[in-house]
This record gives C-alpha cells, sequence and structure tokens, in this order.
C-alpha cells in the first residue's frame, strides 16, 4: 500500500523530551505545600505485629502524619488492576498498611513529613512491637505445608487450600488416551527465577492532591490511568469519581506498573494531612514491589514417531510470593501459553499458585510466556535430538496455523507469517551450515547455535474484555488533537497511535497532536498499556475514532464541493473528488468553515470499543553463543530474531520493542535472579548484585520484521511489545545445549551452574578432557 | 417541572476552591526553571521611536532576553479574538512591539529575567530614542483631524478616514418620512466614559512554556481559551496546532479577558529563551489594558401624540483608543441595541468609531449597550415627561414583543417577561405611591425614583457564529466528566453546565464533575465567555452531549432489561421503564456493564453546535436615590431589578449575577471615569483614584427573577450575565432627576456635576431657595 506515514519512520512523538531531559517524571514534580512520603517496611519475612507506638514519630516537628493497619481503610483490595472478568481470578487480600507482615519489606507505616530527612527520622522513631513467624521461601514447601499460613483467605474456595491461592485445571480431550496413542513420551522439569522489570524510573512514584471537594489527584506513573483509578478509590474507600489519576511520562514498565504500587500509600497520606504527599521508592525499594513469577513447570510429551504431539501436559507451581495480586490469572494465561504453543488433540494442565514470605510477584513482559517458552522450547530440542526430527520440522508439524482457531485465546489466527519468519532467520544467522557442525572438543571456547519459537497475542480478548477509546478533534488549522488514555511506556505506542490517526483521517503525520498527559477526568476509558495490546486494540479504536471524524470531514467538504461525501476521499491533508483529485479542498479549508461558517461546530470523532480479534502473532529466535568451559561463562554472540508483527506502523519502533525485549530476555536466561537468604532478606536489591544486562553486553542484533498482515487489526497490525522476550532464553540454552552438549533447565544459566553440569557431564561419560580437568582443579 | 437539579440552589462547583483560597490563578504559578517577563511601556502618548538601545539591559546578569519591534514577528494581529465572521470588523493594526507608541503605557519592549528586580532593573537600562508627536485625546478631535494620523491604517477603504477607523451606517425604513410623520421630534446628546473592569484578579498574568517540539503552552487567564489560542498563534506566526492554551481559574473577567492580554508577549519570550516565562500586569498596568469605550450618542427621536416612535436616529462617535481591537464592531452592536430596544418603522445609525492616544478600548460587561441605555432610557423619561406620557406605558407601547423577529438580532423573541418584571418591581418598590409624590423642596436631601428598561441578547447569533462543544464520558460507577472549554469567569457557569449535564442524563448534580481547567489540547472547541451565551449557547451544547450519552444509557440499558430503548427513561441515577418505573438499573449498574461486559466500551457523548436561536432578554431596574444638594452627593437608597433571563438553571447565581452587574453600573452611573492628563498620562490608574464601589456603598438590593422560558434554550434557559449592568446608570439618572429636577447627560454622575447642575437650574429658574443658596455659598 502506498501509505503516507504508515510504515514510516517518523521521528517519535516523545523523542526529543525525552533525549534532552525535558520530559518530566512524578520524581521531578513538586506541588505547592508538597510533603514528602516514606514507608517504613517490616524486617521479618513473617510476622504478627503486636503493636506499634508512633508518639515519638508522630511528636517530631515536621512530621504531619504517622499511619499504620489502624488508620487504613478497611477494605481489602488487590493491587492488580484488572477489569472485572470471569478470567481474572481477583481475590482480595490486600490492606494499604496491615497488622501482619508477610515478607521482608512489607509495608508497616507511613510517614507525611516537610522533607525527606524528617521523613526518614521519623520512620526509625517508630516503634514496632514483632512476634516473628516460622517463614515459607520455597514453592515446594508452600505448596505442601498446611500448617504455617501466610494468608487465611477469603477467596473462593476452589482456588484456596492452605497456602495455594489458585488451582487452574485445563483440559481439551483425554490426555490418558493421547498417551496411550504415542510412539514416545518425554518428561521433564524446568524451573524459572523471580526476575525483575528494573525500568529506568524507579518503580514508583505518585503525587497525590487532595482538593477542598473531597477529590484526589494522583499523579503516577502507570501503565493503566483508568484502572488504576478505580483499585485507588477502592483501596482509599472512595467513588471512583473523587480519584483522578494523570500519567506523565513513564519510565518504563515492563509490566511493573500494571496495577497499585504506591498509589494508596500517597493518597492515603494525602487525605489525611490535606497536603500533597509525593511518595518516591528508590531503587532498593522498587526490589520489594512486583516482580516476575518464578515458576517449576513439569512437562509431559506424547509424540508420534513422525513427530505429531498426541498428549501434552504441565504441571505447574506458580510462585506469587506474599499477596495474590497476578498470581492465578497468570498462572491461568501461563497454562493458555502452554496450551496455545503447540498442537495437540490432548492437552491438560494442573496450575498451581502458592503464598511464599517473598515480595509479591505480578505481571513482567511476556506475563507467563517466557516461563513456559523456555520449558516447552527447552524439551522439544531434546525430543527432536532424541528422535532425530529436525527441530525446524517438528514445530513446523505442530504450530497452529493460519485460519485456525487458537487453542489459548479461542480466537481466529488471521495470519501466520511463520515459515517466512524461519526462512529469513535460518539464512541469516547461517542455520544450514553452523547446525550439523561437528563440534571441536578442542579448546576452551566452544560455540553452538540454537532457536526458540514462541507466539504471543495482540491484546486480552476474551481472557479480559478489551476496551479503548479515542476522541479526536479536528482544529480550524486543520491540526488534529488525539485524546487517549495511552500509558506510552516506551514503546512508541503514541507516536505509531498518531500514525494510524493520521492516516485514517488523511492528514500529515505532524499535525496531530497526541495529548501525552493522560489524564482520566479528560481521557476516555482505557483498559491501559498490557498484553501487547496498543496497537492492536488502542489502535482499532483510534482508526474508528478517525473514521468518524473523517465522515464529519467529508460531510463538511461535501457541502463545499457541491457532491455526496461518497464521491470524496482524503489524504495528505486535503479532501479530494475521486473521480478528479485536483479538484480538493484543504483539511484546513474545511475544518475552518466548519467552525465559523453557518452553523458552527468542531468535527469530532469518538469511539469506545473492543476489536473484533486477537490476532496471534509468530516468532522464532536463532543466536549463536560461545561457552567457555573453564569458567562457564556464556557470550552470545549473534541474535537473529524474526518476528511476525503484522504490518509494523512505526518499524523503528517496532525493531526496537524487538532488540529491547532480546536484551531483557538475555538477562533472564544468563544473569537476572532475585535471591533471598534464608530468612527472606533480599541479597541483591540493587543494581550491583542484580546483574541486568547493559548495551555493552549486547550481541549483534538483527531484528527481522515478518509482516503478516492482519485481517482485524488498523493497517494489518498486531503485536510486538512483549514477544521478543519469550524465546530468548530458550534459544541460549538451546544453543549452549549444541555447544556444550549440556541441558541447563533452570534459569538463569549462570557459569556455577554450567560449569558444575559440565563437569558432571564429563564426568558421567569418563571422558575427563584435558581442558576440563583444568577447570575442574582450578574449582576446588 | 419536577427536576432534579434545574432551579435548585447547589454549592458552585468552584466554592469551596474560591473560599479557601485553594483555587490557584496563573499570578500564583510556577514552572521549573521559570523567567519572570517586564513590560517597558511608553512614557508619551504619541511617539516615533527612533532607537531602542538594549545592550546594557542585555549584559545585565540574570537577563535571558530583551526584545523589541526589531524582534517582533512582522505580522500584524487585532488583539480582540473574534471567530471570523462578516459582522466582526477586524482591522489588523497591532505588532507585539511596534515602532511607534500610540498611548502612554504602550509596550515598548519586553525583558525576561530570573526574577522580578533583575527584570525591572533590565527595563531601567534599556535606552529608548523617542520623537514625541502631538496627540489627540478627544473623539470629537479625532473625527476632524485628518492631519495628525494616530494609525496609517491598512483596513478596509469604507471603514478608514484620517483616524475614523469604522463608519457604521444603519438604516431602516425612510427616516425623512419618518420624521415628517411625527407629531413631535426630541434631539439630544448624551455622553459617556472610558470605564475600567476592575476584576479581582489583575489584568492579566500568563506563564508560556515552550517544549523542545516547537510548541508553546500558555497558561492564561482568560474568557476564550480556543479564539486566544487563534490569534496567539497569529501574533507569534506559529501554527495554531503548536500553541495550547490553558485557561485555570480566572479572577474575573467582565469582557476584559475577551481577547489577547499579555500571551503574545510572554509566549515571544518563551520562544526567543527557550525557557518558561510569567509576565502578570500589575494593577497600575491592567489600565493600560481594554477597558470600556467611551462614547458620544446624539439621539433625535419622532412621536406620535399617542406616544408611538415614528423615527429614531442616533449618531455615535465611539473611542477605541489606541488601537482598533473592538472598535469597529462594537460601535455596529451598540448600533444593534439602540435599534433593537424599541420599535419604529424608520430608523437610522450612524456609527463612527475614532482613534485617541488613549489605552485601546475592548470588550466589558454590556459591550456597548450601558452607552445606548443610558442616552435612550434618558431620553425617552424626557418626552414621557414633556409630553405628560406614562414612562412605563412609553415603554410597553414601543418594546418589541414575543412572536417578533427583533431587529437587533433578525432572531424570533422567543417569550417575554417584561410585564410581569414591571408589574413585580413597581409593587416592590412602591412605584405608585413614589413616582408622583409631591417634591419637598425643603431641606438638603431630595428623594426622587426612576428606573430604566432594557434588552440583551443570550448569544451573538447572528452576528457572530456560534460554537460551543461538550464531551461527556460515563465512569464505571455513573459519575460523568464533562469536558468544556468552559471560562467560568465567576458566573456560576461551570455549576448551570453541570446541573443541565446531570437534569438531561438523569444522574445527580454531585455525579458531574466538570474540568475547570479548560485545555485547548483536550477540550473541544468553545467562542468563550461573552455575549452573556454561557448558559444559552453553552448549555445547548451541553444538553445535547448528554442526549447523545443518554441515548447510549438507554441503548445499554434496553439490552439489560431486554426492552427497547423507547421504553425507558433515566432520572436521579437510575434508567428505569415508563410504564413500570420500579424496574430500574442505577447508571452505575448500566456503565459498569457497558465497560466491562461484553463489547466493552464507555458510554460518551458529544456534540458542537451553534444553538437555533438568540432570545433576548428583557429587565426593568427602579431605584429610589436621595440627593445631598448641599454636596452633589447620590445615595442610592433602593434598587429593585426584575429580569426576564428565562429558567434560572442556577438561581443564586442569577440573582448574583444581576446584583453585582447593578454594583458594576452604580459605579459607571456615579463614580467611576479613567481620565487623562492634557498630555495622556492616566489621573487615576489605581483604587485610591479610580472609584470602584464596594458592598459598603450597596443599597438594598432586590433581584426579582421572572422566568419567562425560552423555547430553543436548555430547560427554557435564556440569559443573565451582563444585563444587570445596563439598565442601572439610566435608573440612576431618571430617579436622580425625580429628586432634583436636573438631568444629566454625561456619566459619571458626580457630585461636581450634578451640583454645578442644581445651581445652574436655580439660577435659571430664579428661584434661589435658602438651601441651594448655601450650598452655592459653601462652593465659592
Amino acid at each position: 500500500m502506498n501509505y503516507t506515514t504508515i510504515g514510516k519512520n517518523e521521528v517519535k512523538v516523545d523523542a526529543k523530551a525525552k533525549a534532552t531531559g525535558e520530559a518530566r517524571y512524578v520524581g521531578d514534580m513538586y506541588a505547592r505545600g508538597m510533603l514528602i512520603g516514606k514507608v517504613l517496611r517490616s524486617p521479618y519475612a513473617h510476622a504478627k505485629i503486636l503493636n506499634i507506638d508512633t508518639s515519638k514519630a508522630e511528636r517530631l516537628s515536621g512530621v504531619k502524619a504517622v499511619l499504620t493497619y489502624k488508620d487504613t481503610p478497611k477494605v481489602p483490595f488487590n493491587f492488580a488492576a484488572f477489569p472485572p472478568s470471569e478470567a481474572a481470578i481477583l481475590i482480595e487480600d490486600q490492606y494499604i498498611f496491615s497488622d501482619k507482615a508477610r515478607f521482608v519489606g512489607d509495608p508497616i507505616a507511613g510517614v507525611a513529613a516537610v522533607d525527606e530527612e524528617t521523613a526518614q527520622e521519623a520512620l526509625e522513631l517508630i516503634e514496632v512491637e514483632y512476634e516473628p513467624l516460622p517463614t515459607i521461601l520455597s514453592a515446594e514447601e508452600a505448596f505442601k505445608n498446611k500448617e504455617l499460613l501466610i494468608h487465611e483467605h477469603d477467596g473462593p474456595k476452589e482456588h484456596i487450600d492452605g497456602n495455594i491461592c489458585g488451582k487452574i485445571p485445563a483440559v481439551i480431550g483425554d490426555m490418558e488416551e493421547g498417551f496411550d496413542e504415542a510412539d514416545y513420551i518425554f518428561e521433564g522439569t524446568y524451573k524459572t527465577q523471580k526476575a525483575f522489570q528494573a525500568s529506568m524510573e524507579p518503580c514508583s512514584a505518585a503525587l497525590a492532591e487532595p482538593d477542598i471537594n473531597g477529590r484526589i489527584k494522583i499523579t503516577t506513573s502507570t501503565q493503566m490511568p483508568h484502572l488504576v483509578r478505580k483499585i485507588t478509590a477502592r483501596s482509599l474507600d472512595m467513588p471512583i469519581r473523587d480519584v483522578q489519576i494523570v500519567k506523565p511520562y513513564v519510565g518504563g514498565g515492563f509490566g511493573s506498573r500494571l496495577g497499585l504500587v504506591n498509589e494508596p500509600i500517597a493518597g492515603l497520606l494525602a487525605k489525611k494531612t490535606g497536603q500533597p504527599v509525593r511518595v518516591t521508592y528508590d531503587r532498593e525499594e522498587s526490589f520489594y514491589t512486583e516482580s516476575r513469577h518464578p515458576a517449576t513447570m513439569t512437562l509431559k510429551t506424547g509424540i508420534k514417531k513422525d513427530g505429531t504431539f498426541t498428549a501434552r501436559y504441565m504441571k505447574a507451581l506458580v510462585d506469587t510470593g506474599a499477596y495474590v495480586t497476578h498470581g492465578p490469572s497468570l498462572t491461568a494465561v501461563l497454562g493458555g501459553w502452554f496450551v496455545g504453543m503447540y498442537k495437540s488433540p490432548n492437552i491438560q494442565l494442573d496450575g498451581y499458585t502458592v503464598h511464599t514470605n517473598t515480595p509479591p510477584a505480578g505481571a513482567f513482559r511476556g506475563y507467563g510466556n517466557p516461563q513456559v517458552a523456555f520449558a516447552v522450547e527447552s524439551q522439544v530440542d531434546e525430543i527432536a535430538e532424541e528422535l532425530g526430527l529436525d527441530p525446524i520440522e517438528i514445530r513446523l508439524k505442530n504450530h497452529p496455523c493460519e485460519g485456525e482457531t487458537w487453542l489459548w485465546s479461542k480466537m481466529p489466527i488471521e495470519s501466520c507469517g511463520l515459515e517466512e519468519c524461519i526462512e529469513k532467520a535460518t539464512k541469516r544467522i547461517g542455520w544450514e551450515e553452523k547446525k550439523n557442525k561437528e563440534k571441536k572438543e578442542e579448546g576452551t571456547k566452544r560455540r553452538g547455535v540454537g532457536f526458540g519459537y514462541m507466539m504471543h497475542v495482540s491484546g486480552a480478548k476474551p481472557e479480559l474484555h478489551e476496551n479503548s477509546s479515542a476522541i479526536i478533534k479536528v482544529n480550524e488549522d486543520g491540526s488534529v488533537n488525539l485524546t487517549y488514555a495511552c500509558s506510552d511506556i516506551g514503546t512508541g505506542s503514541a507516536t505509531a497511535l498518531s500514525q494510524i490517526c493520521a492516516e485514517t483521517l488523511g492528514v500529515k503525520f505532524e499535525d496531530v497532536v497526541i495529548t501525552q498527559d493522560a489524564d482520566t477526568d479528560t481521557a476516555p476509558f482505557e483498559i491501559g498499556s498490557h498484553a501487547s495490546r496498543q496497537i492492536y486494540s488502542g489502535g482499532y479504536a483510534v482508526e474508528q475514532a478517525a473514521k468518524d471524524a473523517k465522515d464529519g470531514l467529508l460531510e463538511m467538504a461535501s457541502k463545499m464541493m457541491d457532491c455526496s461525501p461518497e464521491e470524496l476521499e482524503t489524504g495528505d491533508g486535503h479532501v479530494y473528488l475521486k473521480e478528479d483529485p485536483e479538484r480538493s479542498l484543504s483539511i484546513e479549508e474545511v475544518s475552518f468553515e466548519a467552525h465559523f461558517g453557518e452553523h458552527g461546530h468542531q468535527i469530532m470523532g469518538i469511539a469506545s470499543t473492543e476489536p473484533p480479534g486477537n490476532p496471534p502473532v509468530y516468532a522464532v529466535q536463532f543466536t549463536e553463543v560461545e561457552v567457555d568451559v573453564e569458567t562457564g561463562k556464556v557470550d552470545v554472540l549473534d541474535f537473529v530474531a524474526a518476528h511476525d508483527t503484522g504490518v509494523a506502523i512505526h518499524p523503528p519502533s517496532v525493531e526496537g520493542q524487538i532488540e529491547g525485549a532480546i536484551q531483557q530476555g538475555m538477562g533472564y536466561a544468563l544473569t537476572e535472579d532475585m535471591q533471598y537468604s534464608d530468612d527472606g532478606h533480599p541479597m541483591n536489591a540493587n543494581f550491583s548484585d542484580y546483574k541486568v544486562l547493559t548495551s555493552v553486553d549486547m550481541p549483534d542484533m538483527d531484528p527481522i520484521v515478518v509482516e503478516a498482515a492482519s485481517e482485524t487489526g488498523a493497517f494489518g497490525a498486531k503485536s510486538v511489545g512483549e514477544s521478543g522476550l519469550v524465546a530468548t532464553a530458550p534459544a541460549i540454552a538451546n544453543a549452549i545445549y549444541d555447544a556444550v552438549g549440556v541441558r541447563i533447565k533452570e534459569l538463569p544459566i549462570t557459569p556455577e551452574k554450567l560449569l558444575a553440569a559440565i563437569k558432571e557431564k564429563n564426568n558421567t561419560e569418563g571422558e575427563v578432557a584435558a581442558a576440563t580437568e583444568q577447570v575442574a582443579s582450578t574449582e576446588e
């Protein structure tokens, strides 16, 4: 198609502001009379609070409020901001402050004071009498232990059992029958770790400003202004009407801002003091907010000789930490990824979500898919090797195809670019040359290639009810304001949505002004930036609103040009006669006449809607690694990611999303791991000890964008926000196996684990080469 | 009608914020890195600028920019923010800074510096070489003097002649014939002064914040965000797209914020420095901004014995000061009031607008009507007395009536409550008892009663194309956000529009949240707060948007209740079956289901439209005064104002508008007068010397609200914002005549003028009573 802006490398609407530092984040903001709020946190992983004495803190000059469980609205809520839905298992087990601490770092009290120093001093003056309780740190123990309960849950009975807060069964076909039909059965257990989103802007800051009418305006770094409004109101026991959420620039989200962070604490402190209060969590405190769920996945796969799956089973044990938050819902979605990835007549899932005395887990780019992809794609490679099947063929044989209904979402698969992805990626990485290369068993550096495949969604439908809205107004100069409660968390969605608006309406890209600061008072409802949904779902709403505005333009122009609206079309800032494009009016002329001519009116367009589908996206990611068998260190040399994203609205953003996600996925694969001492203290809640990969750690990266257009997305768009992370860890694990013949089934693949495994393999095989011998001796 | 909120005394939406000081005005605002802008003003009323040397000022530490005519975009503009229209005579004769000064106080240069002291010091370091020119201060001289030109106008030739910048003829019928048919002809000349709006918030403050994308956000105290966006963009030679206007609370307008004040200066300084700049005019500087046009009106009226007018003629000389601004348009509208006030088959107007070397005049509550009402209502009383006619009867005989087309607007007169107004007001003031009371010619205090009649508009149609817009969204809790670019300048319009929204939609008043800070990026187009148009025109748009949203609610509810939308109605937060009101759903339930049920969407309503009509309003205002014949001091003892406002949406605001306008009208009648020395320096540019009446000066006031419903306004509303000022001065002048038998034809009626007139009358009549003798002797 010959588009004006779709597919073009427009300068991102927020690029200059972010690059120059002009962009303001909540932590940069001040309000008149603003207080600083700080949070006292539990030093125990599990303890009853017998008493809190705040009197000394309250007497400190400059302290305006000290709040504890005694001051907390007695309304339970859940930090996860789901739209109400049957699929969202919303157990409410949180209070702003509670009389029980369930993890080291659990908020116990909040202080508002005139400055940070005073607030800090006040925290130190709060005297808390704790009764420490035994702790549960492992999911396995939590699953078994029915005596020591972290919660006495009120939740739905079918989900609650001891420390289990989510039981998610799923059955398709008859698994036993499926295994009976299998020629081979493979079984294995894979484990993934607790990982941290590590957005650039610490998670999180909220500035709450109460007003004399009883409303509270909270400026907060969030991925979902409207849903955060809803649960903030609940947490504060206020009507939704009285809460206004404003989202300024957001310094990265990755799921960490998918729900509440400290809006309720800031709000409560503001409500009690009657003054604005800003609460900013520092980097260490951010490690106490929601992270990625650790999962233990036991897979059992039945397969015929020809490579067809007959039965697929997963038991998943998902650790949601101290509070339910997303736990059961994530477990269900994690099951969905498993179910949807490969076809089989018989599939079964037993998912369990358990509590441990660790910080709560929540949403993180991929939302269960990275865990599942690591497990499944590791096992499929094992199967292929064991049966002597081509690892690409086995995937092509079993993946869901265009025209089918995808088992995950029960939505039509509108297009599938997987084969093109594979073709391009294998060519680029040199798969044919490298895959069967005989391994030199000499030297200390061994190279290998591997890949992973994945599917992902373009929205949350039908698990959650989609709902995006947009308001477009055409100004008297032909420029356009687009009001959309978009949380562009760095993905480029504000730019792409502006392109969709411009192209649909026929105006120039630079004539679209999108409102960056989504304000729930003026921006219409939107369920937020998650499920990779902004371009498909949000884009659909923007497209519909733009069509609505376009109808208004054509109608106005038809009066001016004395023809019917049907004879007209728009493009590049003009309305023209289809039959004679030379006969045209500028959109400025049309809009000016609408504003100031007879029957003065501004041409507007609105839409609030869910999109018709939820087309899945596909990706294959290939990598070449080099393993140092003396140190266990893995160097990722090359990374080729081929993604079927649908039509790329803003190609640089699409490539940027893929590259950034790979970087995050590599950390997940190799270095990132939130660790806790035996008594539940975080061991690495900082960026020195928690190793996030940076640009210098990056290999050559080659995002290949395959544009298998969706039928229903705006201009054929699907999604890309999360998919790059998903198949990164299995690609690396498979490449490591290719390099050194050992398979690590537990993320991250640290040098320690890899070295131990190499050693064990060599010992087992009794073939101790000189090089590894040397390694072993260094180890002692 | 049995309304839920219409006609109820709701707490004004801004009352608490304003009463507690929580409401922020532009002068209260700070932005990061904000500079203070100040303006150098001409000390000459008329001078060429030969050179400006800014080098010393620029070298001063802390000074970021010094701008003069050399830095000004070479785009002429007009401070008056009219929507483009044939009726708006938009001569563009202003630049941000010019090389000619045309009044004392004319901005010559602008400075932006790190603080106010530095900016002030920099102003003093600017060296300007002036060539002083002779000045013209009186309109009469300006009319005649074709040699000394204040402007070399580029404007339309039919309007420009020497210092005349507007020639406004109007002819209905044949005036000569009309005078031939008359039994009597009356002629007289009436003069009104230059008066100051004196809003509480000094006029004006603008905070301009440039961004890295080339846009400028200007937070400004304005009555018309969108039109100010338009001309600010023009003045800065920028696209409208790149200007964003945000209107916070406004501390009174009265017309003074009907167009540009200092937005261009703040914008230009911000653009040049790349930093936020706030320019705040102090009280003295506010006296250099637009005020009320002085007018000299010569009336000639032909009348039959029975009191019917046969011909009406006015020659008006209107002084617009140094720049055109509203001048010719105001003169045209002033003519309109004259034409519309009383019927006559033959009416003629010769209106002239002239320049003088005084600060420009602009819009001020009434917009020409107070001038005309003073002239006409004085003369009609003279006629009635001379012919022995009842002053009420002569008005009732000649006023335009319901069902007729009003000559002013050519719009239907939808309703007329004048007779009811007269009936109630005469009863309350005791007209019958007081009017024919024989005057005691003893003592020094003489009482008299008088009244004035007037008509006013409910909008600007068809002179200007009306255009108001509203966006309504219904939240998941059934509350409603109303986005409307409303400048509630203290009139209560935000409250009344919220009531219209609530009543139309069927929600509770407190569940409507109206956006106070109109932002042109998110709020749809609106031509602003003027022409008393907010409730009629703005209310119509809000009503239409609410109907649109209501349609969405009924449709959603009909699905839930399994019926047709036509069977349903809304009220008091519910949707119910008309036939069986017990069967109902709360609007919260309906909206919740819309948001989160199948086909998730937020119910919204939009409208952008002009209203069908422009129904005039009527008022009669009666007063009783006491004149001290020794001092000439006038005490207003009682003021009874009966206004046909249409249905009063928010009665306390309606009464408040009437009372406030009377207070302003009393100042106009008695004390307020902007005076200049012979060389054009203001003599009383402060509140010590320019006497604004305050609450302690007020008499008993009794607003009587007559609700002759309009056919087209929301719930029958018409208007009230300006009308209370209009007939105040003639009522007082007529009452003074009744008290002491002298007629002052020049406002304000100061003790000096009145005393001189009393003396002259006594001398002329040769009847020097003891009391007045004493007065005369005191005078010597």
